[in-house]
C-alpha cells in the first residue's frame, strides 16, 4: 500500500497499480458504462504523452533522462503494455481530465520503476509537472482523440473500400443478368444486375471518400493551446516541435491549428467525422435493404439473389434461412446513426473557451467505428462475396413484366403506351401481342427495340427506325 | 399614422392596424420561416386572455366595463375574426413575449375600439396593464400552446381513430384470405389478410390512446405563475378562478400545476406530446411499408394488395400506379419524427425559471399535429378503404410455399422437418409429396394439420392425431 | 472435441462448452460490439424457457423428467451461473435467433448433463424439441427483453426516486434562501433556492412516473404467439399456463397480449420506453445545466451553488474544481438520446409479420438504463446530497438587482415601472432610493411591498395597501 | 370549363389555369403542410425543362417551333411569373412526379397560348411528350431540386461570410479587452474578448467552406437517367447537351453523374448538404449560447456584453431586456438539425433504383437554407454587429480571480500552486498577497509574468526568469 495526495486529501493505493490517486479518484465518480478504453485511444494518448516529452527535451525544457524515460514509459503503452492499468470510465466528466491524469500518473510510476526509483516519488518525476509538462488536458485528451480517430478511421477506410472491390467484382460477374428494374417498389423498366451492383460499389466508395475527407480536418491539432488556448505556458518551439514529434509517432501528418482558441473550444470536427459515417451508414442500409428485398421468398418473394446461408434462420420453422449478414448491418447502422446523435448533442454544448463534453464524442465515435469497421467486413465477407443470382427468376420475372412498354415511348406516344399498357394490365395479355395485333409497330421493328442493349444503355431504344421514320410518326 | 412608444422609443403604425409597438418590433426582428401562425393557436391565445380577463373580473383587480370589453374582443378573435392581425414569425426569440404582446395590443386596440375610444388610448386600456393583468407571458403563452394542442390533438386521435376503424372493417373484409406470413421477408407460415389488418387497426388504436395519454398533462397549466412561477402578482383567487374559466372557454378540463415554479421552467410534457406523435408516427410507416410491399409489381412483385389507382405514377412510363399514398404517409411521418428533435433539442435548453425555446416546440408540435392528421385522413380515404386483395396472388403464393412444414413439427421434429424443408427448396418438390414419399405422415394425417383454420389459430396443427399416438411418436 | 450438425452441416465444438453448433455460427457470424451480453437478459430469458418448460409439462406435452431438468437448468442460470456459455453479440442479425438457440443449447445441454448424459444428444433432450417447445425466437426474444426492461427499468426508477427525495430534502434545506429568480439568463424576479429545487424534485418525479408508465405496455406479453403471431403449435392452454408461470418466476404481473399478431410485429412498446428515458434525460438535462450555472465562478461566475469538490479539476491549472459530476450526467443523458434514436431506427424498420431489428432496441433499452441508473445515482451521492448553498451570494446579488420593479407593477403601473427599471440601469442607483426620490411609494409601502414572503408566494406583493388605496391607485 | 383526360379517366379544369389534369390530381391527394413550395425551386425546375428542350432541339429530336415555344414559356417562369400555377403539396408521394407534370402541364399550356392555340391542345405540344422530352421524373426532379440547392446554398453561404466577417471586425475592436476565460464554467486563465470573438468568426468560416463543399457533390446531376438510370430514352448527345445547356442557365458549373443508377437512385448528396448545415448549426448554437451566458445579469450575471435591445423583454417584468435575437438564432439552429433528421430518414429508405423519399428531402433542405440563412442574417445585423464590451466588468472579475496561478507553474510547480490557490479561494486573499507573503517569487518577477501580454500568448509567462534561473528552480 502506497500513499497519496492532491490538494483534496490522501488516497492509498495497492503498491502494484500505476496509476494514482487522481485515477482513483476518477474511478470513484464515474462507474457508468463500465466499458474498457479502446485500447487504440490508450495508444494514441500515449504517443502525445511522448511527443511532448520529446518537444520538452528538445526546448531544453525537461530534464533528458527524465524525459527519455518517460519516452521509454510511453513506448511500452504504444507496445500494448499495462493497458489494465486504464481503469477510468469513457463517459467521464472533467472533459477527459481522469483519462490524462491516468495517463500522466501510470508513465510517472512507470518512469520512476524504470528509473530504478520508487511509484509515487513525485519529486523526481511528476505526473503534473514533468509528463504533463507544457500540455492541458485541454490540448492533450483532444489531440489523442483525433490521432486515434485518424488510425480507426483508416480501418474503417479500408473496410468500406474492400467492401467496394467486391461489389465491384460481383457486379462484372452480374453484368449480363438482365432483370426488372423497379421504382415505387412497383416495375419501371429493365436493368442488368451489374448495374445495380456497380451502383451500390460506387456509393460505398462515395462513403470512403466521404470519411477520408473528414478525417482531413482532424489532423488539425491544438497541441500548444494548453488550458484555454492562448498556449500559456507553451512556448512557440515546443508547439512546433510537439506536432512535428507526434506526426512521426502516429504516422499521420499533423499540423497545428490556424487558431487554437477556436481549435481548443470548437468540436465540430467531431462532429464532421461522425456525420460523415452516419451518412455512409445511410447508403450502407440502403444496399442492406435491397439485398434483403432481392432474397425475398423464396418461394413467396423477389427471390433474385440467393444469399450464403449462414445459420438456421429459425427456432421453431425447419429450413428456414434468414438474410442475418444484412440484418447485422442494417442495426449497426442504426446504432452508427443513434451515436451520431450523442455526438452533436456533445458538440452542441460547449461553452465558453471549451466544450466539456468530449468525451462522450470520442466514445461514440470510436464505437462507431469500431462497429461499423466489423459490421462492413462481416457484410463483404460472410455475404457479398458469396452472393448468387438467380439468373432464371430474374428472366421470368421480365419476360411477364409490362415495363418494356416505356422504350416504345419515342416509337408511339405517350398516350398510346399508356393504353397499351392499361390493356396489359388488365387482361394479362404480353405487350407485345398488344402491339402487333394493334398494327402499331411490326415484329421487326419491335426485335430492335427490345432488345436488352438497346433497353439498358443510354439513348433511344431503336433509334435507327426513328431515323428512317422521322420522331414520332407513328403518332401522326 | 399613430405613434406609440415603448421604453426603447417611439414607432409609427399604420391605422388600421389593431397590433401596436411591440408586434412591430417583432415583425422586425423575427423574420425567419415568414410562415403564418397557426389559427387554432391564435384562437387559443384569445382563450387566455377571456379566461383572464373574466378571473381579474371576478376578483374585483379590474374594472368591469374595461373587463368585458376586452372579452368581446377576444370572443372576436375566437370567432376566427382579425387573424390577419397576427403577424409575428412563428419562430422567434423572447420565449412567446412577441405572441402575447401581439395578443394584448390587438385586444387592447379592439376593445377601444368597441368601447368608441381610439386606438393606441392604452391609459384607457392597456396591453400589459389591462389585458395581460395577473398574467406573464411565461404562464399565458405555454399555457395557450396546451390549450391549442388539445384542440388540435383531439383532431389528430379522430383522424387515427377512423383510421383504425377502417383498418378493421378490412380486417373483417380480409378475414377468409389465406396467404404466406413472411418474417425477415422470408416465406414462414401461413396467416390471413384479415389477421394482418386486424394488427394494424390495433397498433393504430394504441397510437391515438399513447397521444391521448400525453393530452392528459398538457391539461396541468401555469396560469397564475407568472414570471417564474411564485405567482408574484397573480392572487390565490384569481389563479383559481382563471382556470375555471378557461376550462370553460377552452371545453377542457384544465387544472393548476401541483408545483407553478417546475410548471414554468418545465417543458417535458410538449415532448412527452410530440414524442407520443413520433412512435405513432412509426407504426404508421410499418403499415405504409407493408402495403408499399405487399403491392409491389403488379408482375415482379408480391402483389397481393390492389391499392387505389390515385394518378398516372410517372412521367416517362405509361401506365404505372405507384403507391403515392402510403409514400405521401411515410414522408409526413419522417417530417414528424424530424420535428420531434427539434422539440427534443428545444426541451434540453431550459435555464433557470423558463424555457426560452417554447416558441420552436409549439412551433412543430402544430405542424406535425397538423401534417398527421392530414396524412392518416389521406391515408384513410383515399387508399385503406379502397384497398383490394388480390386472394388469387395470395393462393398462389401459399400453394408454392415450403413454410407449411413448420406445422408438421409436433408431428415430425425439428430435425427431420429440417431436412424436408431443405429437400422441398433444393428439388422444387412440394412438401406434402416428400412427407408421403418418405411414410412420414399419412395423407389424411396432412389434410388435418395443414387446413387453413388449424395453421391460422392457436393450437398444435393436427393435435388429435398427437392425442392418439402420444407426443412426436413418428421420431421413435 | 465434440461434433454437432444442423441442416448447414457439421461443426466442432469444445467438449467443455454448453453451447451447441448455431451459438458456434452466430459467434462466427456476428463480430460487431465485441460486448458481453447484460447479465439480467440472460436471466430473463432463462425465466422464459423455466416457464415455457413448465408450462408444457402441466399441459402433458412435455415429459416430466426432461422438462423439471430444464427447469433445474435454467435455475442455473438464473442465480447466474453458467453467464460465461453466453457469447453472442448484442447487435446480431436473426431477430434474436442467435440468442434464443445460445439459451436452447445451453439449457438442454446442462440438463443433459443434470441427468446424467453427455451433451449434444439432443435425442433425449433437445434445444429444439424440449427446450424450445411451444416457442419460436419470435415470442421467447421479445418476451425476455420486456422481462428484463421491466426488472432494470424497476432499478432506474428507484434511483430516480432516490434523487427526487434527494432534491425534496435539499429543498427543504434551501427554503429560506431568498435569490434572484432569472429568466432568459437575465434577471427577473426573487424566488427561492427551496423553490427552485423543490421543481427539480417535481420534474425527477414525473421522469419515475414517466418510465413506470412506460413499463406498463411490456407487461403485454406474445408468449404463445410463436413465429407469426397466428399461435401455431401454442396450445391454448399452453398460452394461459406460461404467461402465469412466468409472472411468479419473473415477479411482474404479466398478461398475454390481446392480439398476438400485432404483439409479434409491432414494436412500439419499445419505443415507449426508449422515448420515456429520453424525456426524463432532458429534465435530467435541464437540472444538471442549472447546477453547473449556478457553480459558475468561483469568483468571475454566478457562484450560488457550492457542488461537492470530487476530483483536482485540471492538469495545469491548480486548485481548479470542475463540477464533473453534473457533466457526466449531461453526458449520459446525450447518450441516452442517441441510444434512443438507435431504437427509432429499429422500430420504423419492422416488415411484415416481425420486426427483425429487436436485437438493437433490446442492446440500447438495456444500456440507457444501466448508464442513467449509474449517473442518477452518482448525482445523487456524489453531488446532490452534499451540495451546498452560497446564501451570502445569493443575497448580494439579489440586493443589487432591479428586477423587484415587479412586484411594484400593481402599485405604479408598467410604464412607470418600466421608467424607474430603465433609470436603475442607467445610473446604478437601487430601485427603492428612485421610488422614494420620485415619490412614488413611501419607505412604509415599499418594506411591505418587497419583503421575501410577499415577493415569492402567490398574490399582489403589498396587496393590502391597494385594497386601502384601490387598484393602480397612483396611475391616476 | 376545359376537359382533359389522363388514363384513370376525365376531369375538368377552369379555363384559366395553365396546369392540367394531373395537376388536379395531386392537389386532391395530397393535403398535407398546405405550404406553398419555394419559388427558386419553381424557377429550377423551369430551368431544367429549358435545358431539356434546348438540348432536344439541338439533337434534332423536338421540332425547333415547339421547343422554342417551350423555352419561353420556361423563361416567363424564371422570371417569375405564372408561379400561382404551381399548386401542388411539397410533401408529396410520387417521388416528384406531380412537381414535373405541375411544370410540364404548365409549360405545355403556356406554349400553346404564345403560339396562338388553346390549352389542352396536347396533340400540338404535349407535356409528356414535349416538355417532358427525353426526361423522367426521376432525373429531371433531383436536378431541379439540386439546382435549388446551388442557389439557396450560395446565399446562405454569403450570409455565414458576413457574420464571419462582422465576428472579425468585432474581435479586432475586441483585441485589448483582457478577461477571465473559463472551462466547464469555471475561471481558469485569461484570455481576450477579441480572442473569443476571432475564435467564432474562425468557425463560422469553416460552416461556410462545410456547406461550400457539400454544394460541390450537388454539382453532379443525373440528367439523362430517365426512369432507372440507364438512359433509356436519353441519347448520349441529349446527355452531353442537358447539361451544357443547364450549366449556362443556371449559372453552376454541372457535370453529369459518373454512373447514372447510382445517381438515380443514391440520395446522400442530400444528406451532405443537409448535415452540412446541421453542423454549422451547432458551432452557431455555441456562439449564441455564450452570448446569451455573456449578456447574463445585468446585475446578477457575467455581464460581460451588452447586446443591441430590440424589444422590450416581458410582458410583466419592466425594464427587462432579453436576448432575443441570439435566442431565435438558437431555436433556427434547432429546426435545422431537427429537418436533418428528416433528410435523414429520407435517405434512409430508397429501395431498388429509386428513393421515392425525394419530396420530403427536398422540403428540408430547402426550409433549412431560407431559415438559416434568415436567421444568420439577422443574428448578424441586430445583435453581432453592435455588439458592446463591458470592458469594466470583464476586469472586475479578472482582478478578483484565482485562474493566475496557472501562469506561475513553469515557476513554482503543480504542487505550490494548488496550495496556493487552494488558501487564495479559502481566506480570498489575492493570489499576488500569498505568493509575496510566502516569498515564492518576488514583486518583481510577478509583474513580468503576469502582465497581459505573457498571459494570453503562446509562451512560458515570465520565461526571461527562468532562463535565468533555471527551471523549475524554485521547486529544488
Amino acid at each position: 500500500m502506497r500513499y497519496e495526495h492532491d490538494f483534496l486529501g490522501e488516497m492509498s493505493l495497492p503498491d502494484n497499480v500505476y496509476y494514482g490517486v487522481q485515477t482513483l479518484r476518477a474511478m470513484e465518480n464515474f462507474k457508468i458504462t463500465r466499458q474498457k478504453l479502446d485500447p487504440v485511444f490508450i495508444q494514441a494518448l500515449a504517443m502525445v504523452k511522448k511527443a511532448a516529452a520529446k518537444a520538452n527535451i528538445a526546448t531544453g525544457r525537461l530534464d533528458k533522462t527524465v524525459g527519455r524515460t518517460i519516452v521509454a514509459a510511453a513506448d511500452e503503452v504504444i507496445d500494448g503494455k499495462l493497458h489494465d492499468q486504464f481503469c477510468v470510465d469513457p463517459i467521464q466528466g472533467g472533459a477527459g481530465t481522469s483519462f490524462n491524469m491516468n495517463m500522466n500518473e501510470v508513465l510517472a510510476n512507470r518512469a520512476l520503476e524504470l528509473i530504478g526509483d520508487v511509484k509515487g516519488n513525485y519529486e523526481r518525476i511528476s505526473p503534473n509537472n514533468h509528463v504533463n509538462m507544457a500540455q492541458s488536458t485541454n490540448d492533450a485528451f483532444p489531440t489523442a482523440v483525433k490521432v486515434c480517430a485518424i488510425r480507426k478511421g483508416g480501418l474503417l477506410i479500408t473496410a468500406l473500400s474492400n467492401l467496394s472491390a467486391a461489389l465491384d467484382k460481383k457486379s462484372r460477374e452480374f453484368n449480363s443478368i438482365l432483370k426488372m428494374g423497379r421504382t415505387h417498389l412497383q416495375d419501371a423498366v429493365p436493368i442488368t444486375l451489374g448495374q445495380e451492383f456497380a451502383a451500390y460499389a460506387a456509393s460505398v466508395r462515395r462513403g470512403a471518400g466521404r470519411i477520408d475527407h473528414a478525417l482531413l480536418s482532424l489532423r488539425k491539432v491544438n497541441m500548444g493551446a494548453t488550458a484555454v488556448g492562448t498556449g500559456l505556458n507553451a512556448e512557440p518551439e515546443y508547439i512546433r516541435e510537439v506536432v512535428k514529434q507526434l506526426s512521426q509517432i502516429a504516422g499521420a501528418p499533423l499540423t497545428t491549428a490556424e487558431n487554437l482558441v477556436d481549435a481548443t473550444n470548437s468540436t465540430d470536427a467531431f462532429a464532421d467525422i461522425s456525420g460523415a459515417m452516419k451518412i455512409t451508414a445511410l447508403s450502407l442500409i440502403k444496399i442492406a435493404n435491397d439485398f434483403r428485398l432481392m432474397a425475398s421468398g423464396p418461394r413467396c418473394g423477389i427471390n433474385e439473389l440467393l444469399l450464403p446461408a449462414r445459420q438456421p434462420g429459425s427456432s421453431i420453422m425447419p429450413g428456414k434461412v434468414n438474410p442475418v449478414i444484412p440484418e447485422v448491418l442494417n442495426q449497426t447502422c442504426y446504432q452508427v446513426i443513434g451515436n451520431d446523435l450523442a455526438v452533436t448533442l456533445g458538440v452542441e454544448n460547449g461553452q465558453f473557451e471549451l466544450n466539456v463534453m468530449e468525451p462522450v464524442m470520442a466514445f461514440n465515435i470510436f464505437n462507431s467505428m469500431t462497429y461499423l469497421t466489423n459490421a462492413v467486413d462481416t457484410f463483404n465477407k460472410l455475404c457479398v462475396q458469396n452472393v448468387q443470382a438467380n439468373t432464371a427468376q430474374c428472366q421470368d420475372w421480365l419476360e411477364g413484366s409490362v415495363g418494356i412498354v416505356t422504350a416504345l415511348l419515342p416509337h408511339i406516344g405517350y398516350e398510346n403506351a399508356s393504353l397499351i399498357a392499361k390493356e396489359a394490365y388488365n387482361t394479362g395479355k404480353p405487350v407485345r401481342q398488344i402491339i402487333l395485333s394493334q398494327g402499331l409497330l411490326t415484329k421487326e421493328d419491335l426485335d430492335v427495340i427490345l432488345s436488352p442493349e438497346e433497353m439498358t444503355q443510354p439513348g433511344i431504344a431503336g433509334k435507327s427506325l426513328l431515323q428512317e421514320k422521322g420522331p414520332l410518326a407513328q403518332l401522326a
